[in-house]
């Protein structure tokens, strides 16, 4: 049987398979340096604590580690998030919190709740590829808010939500992805008073927080959220690891008790196994000296970066500088063609991701995604050289 | 902020905490008999067996296991997995597989790929609670199917086709949840026969096909699929451990492809580590032993129950006597309230699942589910004992 034509709805013609994506297949041989992925550097995955976390876990608690558990998630691991999320100055108790594979899958959730066909996402210019696809799943019509180099302008909102009566607004203020731009404290604090005064829902993602390399932290926009109106998401896919899938939100009640439904029509709860461990790996180790570690590897390697972008790339190139996180925005001359560039670039054995799929409108070709997390100094530098050498023969 | 008014819209409405769920939390406490749970038994759990797994996958695998791995699944798993639907009869190969949290996972992404607000799914009736809850969330409406003890009956499909055009039919050959009912071979192909010539897509839930205690295994409807209109799902939460949350569907290529970004979309992919235990596990115990140990307690338990219902019901009820599988089910005189019965039941320390909430359209209130599984042989005696006295007492 030919598949029946009647069901290749908007939805199905939609879903088409990426090209980058297929590209970026090749990347994944070990000959070629990739700046594409955004994978947390793996040597500092903490194995043999995880390894004694799962060991205690089913010693001590196997039948309910392997069993169904609750779709809000495993309750100790509620408790540690709240914890956490508190102290990056979130009122928020266990009850707010829902676990998910990954915050991935808040972003699913969210749009599975809010999102009809044609519905308005207002979101950053460009913002993280696979949120795009999360809300085009459900046929979102994106928005993009201006930004500048100190993240979006918020007091471009009101004209924004008036035209368009967006269902909410996608922002990741820290190290944003993919540009490593970071939202200001004064930004932060309008966002949250404008979204307050048009009841604008905000989403605020913010998987990259614990990832500060230098600087000074700033509190997330839910912090200044008095009325109720951000969704605060995270995950440990970065301060442990992500193979784990886990993520988080915390929500306001009504939205909360409605976000748990469709988790548990989703996948009925996350790995019990997973929470646990991840719980008894967190309440087991020095959280942070572990982050310090993250935090001193990536700080150098973005520097390693830095400097070899500054004494390979020629005339043209400019590139953002974040204070924390796993990636760097580059923008080429008007010309430049990112896909194209990346053809080449891989049989030069060296691979990023082109800007364009960052962009949910049209522009974009000019940029480049590197990430410095998942490479160390030597492959990096090596890396650059060989983007370099390309980019000078332009 | 009161939550913006315009954003409940119908989807919004229709997710509405369920009564019952409130009702059942109370049955977790251990006084209480449960039948009401889908819960395998935790003591057959290869706890000891998952521990060695875990162990030598994070120290031989630490890194890879808890990196980002691909959408589709880890590919040693999804190769066990085609061998495995191979041994049951149907022609698969690991490009075919695509791995999800559980087969809960795969309603949900197969209900987002295919399903706009109003258009129909055909079900059995009544049908497993928690497909209706995962169509539901996008806005499906439902058809259900005539049923008598041998399952579905195909012939009522053509008439069902021409009138309500469904996107597709939902159905659980064996052992079926919340019924037990086992669809016939017959029928089967009748299925997969009249589903050919209609275009209608089938997609199978196959999550209890290796628990049929007593009679002989009957292939999937997939088995007679010839020109790849049925998506077969299926779960290792019934032969492993539901906590891992690992299932799979194997689905025609064209619609492969789009599933697969929506598991993208949903939730960049299942649990790493998850699928490596899992892996390892299948690789290293002889599955027929530890399956036969399972099939052996619920075979015994089914009986249990059954003569015990023989023993304590009253007359005017009735049940089905599955070949395998977790539950049967309890029809009650016509004017029996299950919602009420279960209100009284939970005074009286025993608990089960009211039917109503299995129909996806009118009726079912005098209808019970029972789960056998959850409950040791002594445990159900008491149980049924308890709900006896309560019904030979209206």
């Amino acid at each position: 049987m030919s598949f029946p034509s009647e069901l290749y709805a908007s939805r199905m013609r939609q879903l088409r398979p990426s090209t980058i994506r297929e590209i970026l297949k090749v990347a994944a041989q070990p000959e070629i340096v990739s700046f594409a992925g955004g994978l947390p550097a793996p040597e500092l995955f903490p194995v043999d604590a995880v390894r004694a976390a799962a060991d205690e876990v089913l010693t001590r608690h196997g039948r309910e580690a392997l069993q169904y558990g609750p779709s809000e998630g495993f309750p100790a691991l509620r408790e540690w998030i709240a914890g956490e999320m508190q102290s990056r100055g979130i009122q928020a108790s266990a009850a707010d919190v829902l676990v998910t594979n990954g915050s991935q899958q808040v972003l699913d959730l969210v749009a599975k709740l809010l999102i009809n066909p044609g519905d308005v996402v207002l979101t950053e210019n460009p913002t993280y590829l696979a949120a795009i696809q999360a809300f085009q799943a459900l046929e979102a019509r994106f928005v993009p808010v201006p930004t500048d180099e100190q993240g979006l302008i918020p007091e471009a909102l009101p004209e924004l939500i008036k035209k368009n009566r967006p269902k909410f607004l996608y922002t990741i203020p820290n190290f944003q992805n993919p540009t490593g731009v970071t939202l200001s404290r004064e930004r932060r604090i309008a966002l949250a008073r404008i979204a307050a005064a048009h009841e604008l829902l905000i989403l605020e993602d913010d998987p990259y927080g614990k990832l500060r390399y230098r600087g000074a932290e700033i509190p997330p926009v839910k912090h200044w959220d008095e009325s109720g109106c951000v969704l605060y998401a995270s995950t440990f896919s970065k301060t442990i690891a992500p193979g784990l899938r886990l993520g988080w939100v915390a929500a306001p009640r009504e939205i909360f008790s409605r976000l748990l439904i469709l988790k548990q029509a989703a996948d009925l709860h996350t790995s019990s196994f997973d929470q646990r461990v991840a719980c008894a790996f967190l309440t087991a180790n020095d959280q942070s000296a572990h982050l310090g570690r993250i935090r001193g590897a990536y700080g150098e390697r973005f520097e390693v970066m830095d400097a070899a972008l500054q004494k390979e790339m020629p005339a043209g190139y400019r590139w953002t500088r974040p204070e924390g996180g796993m990636f760097l925005w580059l923008t080429g001359p008007g010309e430049l063609d990112g896909l194209e560039l990346l053809e080449r670039a891989i049989k030069h054995q060296v691979a990023f991701v082109p800007g364009r799929d960052f962009f949910p409108a049209e522009g974009g070709n000019n940029y480049l995604r590197l990430n410095f997390s998942n490479s160390n100094p030597a492959r990096i530098r090596e890396g650059v050289r060989r983007l370099g050498a390309l980019c000078r023969a332009d």
